[in-house]
């Protein structure tokens, strides 16, 4: 497994909190650390930036060469349970226990983390932190599939990795997770309402109700004009900092 | 031809000053956009940001294809004069005169103009400005090939545009124009100390050695420990806009 890290000065000093980044489909562990500018906020926060790659990467591992929404690069942050998937697929395992384990070893950080992330990686960060009470300081999310069940995108994905029975899919979709937090972690999220994915893929309107009947406490921000690229993620993305960095202080 | 453009939100306002940015060898009118971070300070100061591709394209174009320092993606900015490359290739003509002429015809722009760039792109904004006195209010560069005539890409290059005898190479070089420069526009110049270039390609000591005599006013930076990749450019952009922007306002 390859990631990217960014190391702020302040790590020369003490151990640092570390925000985790996961990145959207076809992506790897550079498109956030070259396109998103989010270096100098770390900087600024003394924050450290962890990016992992977006699936499990090599020949011997399953992939659908023809597609970009399955496989490789779209891993979906789920435990897959179903063949050929399962052997290799376990990227939730991967983002919440074995790299924070690794990078909290080995690179001068505390065990402060909070967690983000773009489309397929703003769903990643929201059930990463939604599953797990305490383990997250906070939550942000640009663009995300807030809703992979009800969606293309996350139908395929999650039929594949976890077959179907859509009962399993239930512990890996934001919006069914919100209505049994045990933890009212705040969700921050930034979307961009001239997002081409906006209608069929994200239906941010979805997480918005959820929120709303429980009481799970949303900042939902719809940005106009923006779309679903990096320069949107490079807009928000210092007031994203600086929201965990707070996060971190508190 | 294609360009990258950045219109600050001032635009909506007023006419604005324009930064323009000049990419190095391999590098498209994205890279900059894309890399750069740079649009966060051209909204600070209300600087429009436009980058040139970094050289003519297509496939009615000549191209070496087996090198990526000659040809398409390597214009150097120059105009040549020896076949099969002066049909297409002006770059020179194309940034100093055709593209600030559609640009403030079109954008929303006013006259006053900057220019910087990258390793071939730094060599081009030297270049542009020492030719042309009183065209741009300011000028910098990030790792520039300051002597293209002493170094094996400008030697490759230049050999190729303009032909054997090195004369003619001399008013496309920065510290031969340095020596007859009419006005005394300060130079500023960014160079980590762990490019992979230095030594072979880039040699900023000739650059520092003919100010010193001529009395040409240079800032050069040595920076500790940054390469020659975007993420240098992206930790000192927002001080090269501030720069132009004080040029823009005095």
């Amino acid at each position: 497994m390859r990631f990217g890290i960014y190391l702020p000065p302040q790590v020369q000093l003490k151990p640092c909190p570390v925000l985790y980044w996961l990145s959207g489909l076809t992506c790897s562990e550079q498109n956030f650390m070259t396109k998103a500018g989010a270096q100098r906020y770390a900087a600024e926060h003394g924050v450290i930036l962890v990016a992992p790659d977006t699936s499990p990467r090599g020949s011997d591992v399953a992939d659908d060469a023809s597609s970009y929404d399955l496989g490789q690069g779209a891993g979906f942050y789920v435990n897959a349970t179903r063949l050929p998937w399962a052997a290799h697929y376990r990227m939730y395992d991967y983002v919440v226990q074995e790299l924070p384990s690794l990078i909290e070893a080995h690179f001068g950080a505390n065990s402060a983390r909070a967690i983000s992330g773009h489309s397929m990686g703003g769903h990643g960060a929201l059930i990463c932190a939604l599953k797990n009470p305490g383990r997250y300081r906070s939550v942000s999310a640009f663009s995300p599939i807030v809703a992979p069940s009800q969606v293309p995108w996350g139908d395929k994905a999650l039929r594949a990795y976890l077959g179907d029975d859509q009962a399993n899919w239930k512990a890996w979709d934001a919006c069914e997770l919100v209505q049994t937090a045990s933890e009212r972690l705040p969700l921050l999220i930034d979307q961009g309402d001239n997002d081409e994915f906006l209608k069929v893929q994200l239906k941010p309107h979805l997480i918005q109700e959820v929120c709303d009947k429980t009481g799970h406490p949303l900042q939902l921000r719809m940005q106009p004009g923006y779309d679903h690229s990096y320069y949107f993620i490079s807009s928000f993305i210092g007031e994203h900092i600086a929201h965990h960095a707070k996060a971190f202080q508190g």
